[in-house]
């Protein structure tokens, strides 16, 4: 479906003469503008109950499409397989967030360490 | 393989109980930041040429794949098929720029119909 | 002391003869980028607790001295007053929220107008 | 004027009763938005140049406006001088990229050491 969506998306830039556009800078700084407009939905909520709101929830997944749209017209450009992308940052995420070190904390991996020197238990 | 990654990446969570962070909220203001750190290879870059460099390709590389990580994890927790989210999302962005408007412009939607009006030849 | 650190700002710029590099695109590219990383420091927090930890407060204001550095840089290209800036556009934006629509509520103004339609309450 | 606008938020904020509303996460993911809404007007532009538009610079300085302020409200919260703060942290980064490293580079600090180190000319 991933291809499907990478076609159609080609097909939508070549139908109107946008890949002049499309420097790989351009649709990243547009994959920061949508990422915003996303959250731009959570800046006043402090949980997540007005995603029980239809229309709410249906303005955030047009802007989850946006992003989306934008990250594979990346990719197209960079020859990248998302998934296995997706996949590879996997494996090195979490060799750097060992479960006995990050098992139920929040904090960044160089203050995990610290935390866990500290003899902080688990 | 989307579907494997959503596998794997439930799992790493699963793994380190974090399921207590992941408000879609939390999700999706690391979305943001995600997006930043890649648009910070770009800040001084007039072109794409720095793309030839491997080593800046293999970090942007890493930051696409904690962009569509984050994306997996928030589509996951909505229970959105991402890839048919982007379709329905780009069906109504064609019809947003039809192409007899947007051909070879990067104007924004509001500005090519006023653009058009002026009678500014396409 | 605006004034004083616009001076300081630009006396940087020239030693380093960086100012080839900042065009206006380019510095509001990076403003983007520090206000993420000053967002990086609350996406796993709820509350605003952990701002009274001395060392997270310290990298917090070093964050917020980068976001308004590169926001002084830019005014300074753009011939900006900013403090004036700031109150015309405080001005407008009084308008777009009236107190007796805006009071208590986090709506948006498109959506307060509604709200008020719709006979609810102030 | 600085601490004029400053004034001036906080009433506009107290009239409407939103202090509720403004953690100082919600008003850094604010600030996040608004400055992705200033880099909205540059994604397409590979220079400067449609700032020579009087309504395109308008709508610009209306964005640097609602950064500026979000900003002074953030500052204020935590009790923090806003210029102060931008001179230290001037300070820190001027250590960072000393002028005969960084002379005529756009290079990250780190990536500035390794090409000294490497022997490539000034």
């Amino acid at each position: 479906m991933l291809s499907k969506l990478e076609r159609e998306l080609k097909k939508f830039v070549l139908d109107r003469d946008w890949d002049q556009f499309h420097s790989v800078r351009n649709l990243v700084t547009q994959l920061s503008c949508e990422s915003a407009e996303l959250l731009e939905h959570f800046i006043w909520s402090q949980d997540d109950k007005h995603l029980q709101d239809p229309e709410t929830l249906k303005n955030i997944k047009e802007e989850i499409g946006d992003v989306l749209n934008c990250l594979v017209l990346i990719a197209s450009k960079l020859n990248i397989d998302l998934p296995q992308c997706g996949l590879d940052k996997l494996k090195k995420t979490a060799k750097k967030y060992p479960v006995e070190l990050a098992k139920g904390k929040s904090l960044k991996y160089n203050k995990l360490k610290e935390n866990n020197k500290n003899g902080t238990p688990n």
